[in-house]
């Protein structure tokens, strides 16, 4: 019998990439889609890639449109989901694709967010030990930020082994669409064709903490994160480039060893072979994720690289795959595990 | 019981594609993968998006290694085809996604190819009037060439509706992977970001003919055609702008209710609502072809324009959706009626 | 002695391409620079490739701000500058990048911008028939569209030459900074990376009777235009394919001496050697313009092509050619004549 | 009177941005023009966008050729402009934009490039201390790499005023056009279009000991650099996201004030004002550097980026500036300052 699934925040790229993806899942029916500013609209005059939906119209985001669906997918700006998710009672699973249930420590949500804490909810990163326990039976899914899925992923294979030392630096690089579909004139193609720019460096990106959290705990002692975001002229993908101090004695063995052995059974999280580097373009519109490591011997750090879909893995990809745990369904039903490239 | 299928002239984009839609397709079990140049080479070192595929090695390609599969898919240079074709016998579904039986005149041919002409097989493009039925129960299909997809989808109802005179006008824009992955300077990236530039232009392009011959055929009578080709800085897609003079008295609603019909029915071929425009990001990916029409009232011309992915349904799409047709099976199985957007 | 220039638009896309050329012409000594939302704004904040300006700030387009300059440059919304252009007397040469006063016939203006037509100014394109007499010692230039000074290269020798019948198909790509700087959502980078899509189609597009304009000049007859603007993944450039049926007679030959004839003496404007065609990425940021043209014997058509960069040749560069006309200077002084590839 | 300059190795990148430059040189006149495979051919077919250069023929890299020449432009594969400078004698300017006389050391050397070291040449970055001295009168310039002008300018003042430990941690994004001319299957359009990937990832890459040799000489003692460089989706342009752990009490204005300082009288690096990061299309064919810099408190760490365009202040525009000085012309001269944007 089909799952019934609500999108909420449904013109968006969020929204419009879990509603592409669903409509791909075996086991769903897509129920109500909705949007505040666009509600009365049809769907594909705002995603005209979903054409399969046609004839849908938005709703407005309400308790009672989003009433009577299995699961509810949020994609709202923060500070929106908590009113929503109480309203929808303990029977429907409720997965936002927003910020506001990720953070445990409500000192950091607040430092970052400016706004009361409204709660922590399971983080939805099965790959990261004991991530699968914490979901399996949920009614309530915290997706992780993009960038913090792509650190973590990265990087927690050398803190759970303990092989680097607990500072971090990470750049990395974003497709567009990570910064949302506002009209803004500095992402104007125009803007950013050939062009590659940094933003919140020194500290003041909002995935900050999250980082932190998953590093930390990863290490099972505070982990200091150094990110650095880029803007990068690509539609989707995230590039993040990862290194730390490598402990005394690591050797370029222990590094792939741990690597191997911590992706050994994922189906969507791949070490690539020795010598071949992760490239966002062979993860496109996939909910893969592709990790290289190396021990830069002359520096003595070790250097982690992850390419993923930010919108895919990064996001919806990543809200599919916990609901597919949520709900006992296989973990890979309805998502693509190949990229769309060239 | 899965369909058995082989690529022949896996190292490249369209045996590439084929490979990421057959590895999704529900009724298919990929057999072997080959490529001359690249035998021996595993699969992913030349396509890393097909991870999924990890562990196949290019084989070479004989007809020992096509032998025993139910399709064979070719994804050769032209020319090559017809050897390989007649080594399989009839059992097998061939499936060319190549050149050499698209015409069906030898002189057209000879003069685009300059060798002789191997024949014509049933033509890959179910949408055209009596598509479907040349291909049911087919042991050979010629998948079209992507620009011909493009354009005789965009401009057959207008001829088969005697709208226009014959004489039609295109200009089309094509992503870089239509050129192949042979490194050719003048397609580095370095070249081609940031830049349209024609080539072909004059009526030396190969796909004029086949142009020529589905036109032709939905007026009744012989259709010219001036083609201009141009590379656009994207690595997918086409855009095809399709004109031609209005015949007298036709009136916008003719036009309109003569595209509505003739695409009413499709499950990938999608007239537009009035207004709207196809893009070809819309459909990246997907099999899904976007067409919108107007009639220049002052000028007296009907445009035509559609958008598809050139190497989904311009190439390995349309082949797929041809081999479900010809073995009888849903003629949607396994391809993406939806595009990765944005 | 240096001559004293304003730009009144500083913020936008062309009045930054005219400060970026006027900053290194060595005849000109930048003045006020005008923005009215902007006002108060350092300029440099807003184009930032700009810093040689660094200091100046942007002040409210008044006559008192813009008085006292011997030229005046308006980057202004259509409909603004016949006010400001009457305030500033006859004194000062006024240097239009708008719409207002390109074209001839009042009724074309009103019936495509719905607004009173403000009148008519000596045309900037000194490359067409008694184009550069037209500007000499002028107070008042109209500098062309982007397109209409593209297509307009591109067809004229064929149109002056009597070479083609008066029915012209034209179908242009532009970059996206032809669209200008306002944050609207089809012109995110999201959107418009690896999409190619059209828009005006059918006539609409507010260029196309400028483009008749010039079209019938040089026939000395009514020239009627199909054209299709498209917008390509690129900031800058347009690529104009433009066809025309054949005379009788005519033969390539014929057509190449016309244009070979047109272009001899030309500074900017070039006819390819035989055998290359356009790229906009080989006029990127200069005022060149590059063209090739075919003889199509099947299709009976020529097929002309015009590659140049909307925001120097086709806006901010043409605007001070036509300065350097009417103010007596080499007509291409302080204009790049190489491109910035790759 | 002019000079008198040969650029060999103009079928290139690097040789064409070069000639692009000189061409607008007002004191340059440009002499032979060479290549090796290529010779014989027109120099526009290779370099389409230097169309003022029509007529010039491609000549072979020879003595003989470039005998008699104030000043020649090596940009030829490393190891070979020993040889050439060698038969060009002690009368002329030698400005090579290879490798083979950057490093001092020569184990670097060997380790890095497997080839004997071939000598020191004076180092063209005049920004760095002691940088303008070594190169006035010099009859050898050995241009700096593209990534370690970029780096270099980035961290030197933190170094040079010890305000960071010598462990610096470099992730630096690169158009493609630094990758060459040379047709690769990873350089395709197609392939990097939409993609970010690493390479060189650990340490290997030849810029390394480069940059460690500038960083080390403003520290006073050695610095260790970790280099990782990524392949961007766009033609030209390089940001360096460049970090290094604050030295204690080292406070945000300390930082500043060094930045500041370092950079006020430099005519092409410019420190952005507070809030502003650069953008690589703000320097878009220009010489123009942008840096911006932070202190990181949480993380501990001063992060400085900078943008330049790799071919023109990474490449031909640092020597076109290097050979002002060496010449006694005013630095500027012939060079751009502002970018090409958007």
């Amino acid at each position: 019998m089909a799952v019934r699934v609500a999108v909420a925040g449904a013109s968006g790229y969020a929204g419009g990439e879990a509603l592409r993806l669903l409509a791909g899942h075996p086991d769903v029916e897509i129920g109500a889609v909705t949007g505040n500013s666009n509600a009365g609209q049809p769907l594909v005059s705002l995603q005209p890639h979903l054409l399969p939906l046609a004839g849908r119209v938005l709703e407005p985001t309400t308790a009672e449109v989003l009433a009577g669906h299995d699961v509810v997918f949020l994609a709202l700006p923060h500070g929106q989901s908590a009113a929503v998710a109480e309203q929808l009672g303990e029977g429907a699973l409720v997965v936002d694709m927003g910020a506001d249930f990720r953070l445990r420590d409500a000192a950091d949500w607040e430092r970052f967010y400016g706004s009361p804490h409204a709660g922590t909810w399971p983080y939805g990163l099965p790959e990261l030990p004991g991530g699968r326990a914490a979901l399996e039976g949920s009614k309530r899914v915290a997706v992780p930020g993009c960038y913090p899925t792509a650190v973590s992923l990265a990087l927690f294979p050398a803190y759970a082994g303990a092989l680097v030392e607990n500072e971090a630096v990470i750049v990395a690089a974003s497709g567009t669409s990570g910064a949302g579909k506002a009209a803004k004139p500095h992402l104007l193609g125009s803007e950013v064709m050939g062009s590659m720019s940094p933003y919140g460096v020194g500290g003041g990106h909002r995935h900050t903490p999250e980082m932190i959290q998953n590093l930390s705990a990863a290490a099972g002692e505070p982990v200091s994160v150094s990110f650095t975001p880029t803007l990068a002229p690509m539609p989707r993908g995230i590039l993040a480039t990862c290194s730390a101090r490598a402990r005394p004695g690591v050797t370029a063995a222990d590094v792939r060893a741990a690597y191997a052995k911590a992706f050994a059974d994922e189906p969507f999280v791949h070490l690539l072979p020795e010598g071949q580097w992760p490239a966002t373009a062979s993860v496109y519109g996939s909910n893969a994720v592709h990790v290289q490591v190396a021990l830069d011997e002359a520096a003595g750090r070790v250097v982690a690289i992850s390419a993923l879909d930010n919108l895919t893995k990064g996001t919806a990809g990543g809200a599919v795959q916990s609901m597919n745990i949520a709900l006992g369904l296989p973990e890979t039903t309805g998502l693509p595990l190949t990229g769309v490239a060239p």
